[in-house]
């Protein structure tokens, strides 16, 4: 936990630079390895003991890296696999659902959540177990939302189609009366315009990328924050697929460079 | 090459038993492997250097469990790695890519032929090389359409959605003249209704599964085909991750029960 080693953040893919980009505004201090899982990607639609593997392999990885913290940037991992990651990793380990599920309980006035997410994040059930364990009497909707990873990385996250399908996803939860959304992916954030249409100005969005920053900055030693605060971090992002489009989308969602992407064959990963 | 042996049949998911399902109807006798890579897929959006190493991975595993033919029933697997499947595999290997050429080169009337398939399939170029080595005089019209796997595995293969994407996609090509399109992804079959619906009665619809077959049929000896036609062949698949919704659509494209799924670590590929 030394002021001098970065964080380690982690996702299937893309999305969750979404998190380092909220890092990155408010301690942009903060040296940080990213690691996208691209030649294994997507986790959403995997089994949990597939996601549960990935996960280990690469949270070993990171700390083999010296990594201070463990962020899970993906809702996915978190909802399977923070457990194992908590016990086996010898650093802190911070997932996406408990900080999003404290966000909600603190925003919602009537009561009704509503959770979009991942096959595999919504299978899970972790976000209402989370949000129960906080406030008992919160009714939580679940809609699993395949498509709205693809529609992203197709880059058509407005337009006719995108609406459609956020239509056909939303509208069940939105006729439970929902007040707060919790935007259970680190793809999501990128597709607000569209959901803020279908939703209306009323329902409350909650990102997984600001509550997380939230948490973590809550985790950090303050006299670490103040003494770093002159410096700027720098950004690592270490991929399994290099070919893939990671650093096009990737520099939207971060607005800015990304640099050099370092790759890594999953053997590496695999072999203890 | 001998009677008794099965043929292999690989594809990055479930999308190849359209493959399996064409050569079950008319070869019912033949026994088949089938290797679905379920924890990595999909192909579609990596870059050439993943794909191949995969391919040539799942390659040499069906080699060793004794194979008479490879049939890579994955498009983008086809355009990228059949090159060197065929150099280093001891069995011949069938691609997806050379039968559907052929296929549209033979139906196409006035030489404007239209090919949808995976980003990674058409940015190889594969199919109008193809093309242009039996007829340089056909023009071929590309379009990437990585939605169409995405709404396919969410059950989304008709409705409002799916035409919508249809038309976003198809629209194009259709402007361009094409009489003939080739769906150059073993998904695609499934999406035939909403395609015919966008491009209307005219165009031939060429499915990669039903070019394969032909191409295999001619491949195998004759007196092997007629010496096995009085038994039923057996159906065995592998999956990298049997915790995935295979078995389900697997079962309705091939109109058959699948039996239990053989699993595979990838820890069991990657090691020489």
């Amino acid at each position: 936990m030394s002021a001098g080693r970065p964080i380690g953040v982690f996702d299937s893919g893309v999305g969750g630079l979404t998190v380092v980009a909220e890092l990155r505004r408010r301690m942009p201090w903060q040296d940080i390895l990213y690691f996208g899982d691209t030649a294994r990607l997507p986790y959403g639609n995997k089994s949990p003991e597939t996601v549960l593997r990935y996960s280990l392999e690469i949270g070993r990885f990171l700390v083999k890296q010296g990594i201070s913290h463990l962020v899970v940037a993906c809702n996915t991992s978190s909802a399977v696999a923070l457990e194992s990651l908590d016990r086996e990793m010898p650093v802190p380990v911070l997932g996406m659902i408990e900080p999003g599920a404290r966000a909600a309980a603190a925003k919602t006035r009537n009561g009704r959540v509503g959770l979009v997410g991942t096959r595999g994040t919504v299978a899970s059930g972790a976000y209402p177990r989370a949000i129960h364990t906080l406030r008992p009497d919160i009714q939580v909707y679940s809609q699993a939302c395949p498509l709205f990873v693809p529609l992203v990385e197709e880059g058509w996250s407005d337009g006719p189609v995108a609406l459609e399908v956020a239509h056909r996803y939303l509208d069940p939860l939105l006729a439970h009366g929902i007040d707060t959304l919790i935007l259970g992916c680190t793809h999501y954030p990128v597709l607000i315009p569209v959901i803020r249409q279908v939703t209306g100005p009323e329902v409350v969005l909650l990102s997984s990328a600001q509550s997380a920053v939230d948490a973590l900055q809550e985790m950090l030693p303050k006299e670490e924050i103040q003494a770093s605060a002159s410096r700027m971090g720098s950004l690592r992002c270490f991929v399994t697929d290099a070919g893939t489009h990671f650093t096009e989308i990737g520099e939207r969602i971060l607005g800015e460079p990304i640099g050099t992407l370092m790759p890594i064959e999953e053997e590496r990963l695999v072999t203890p």
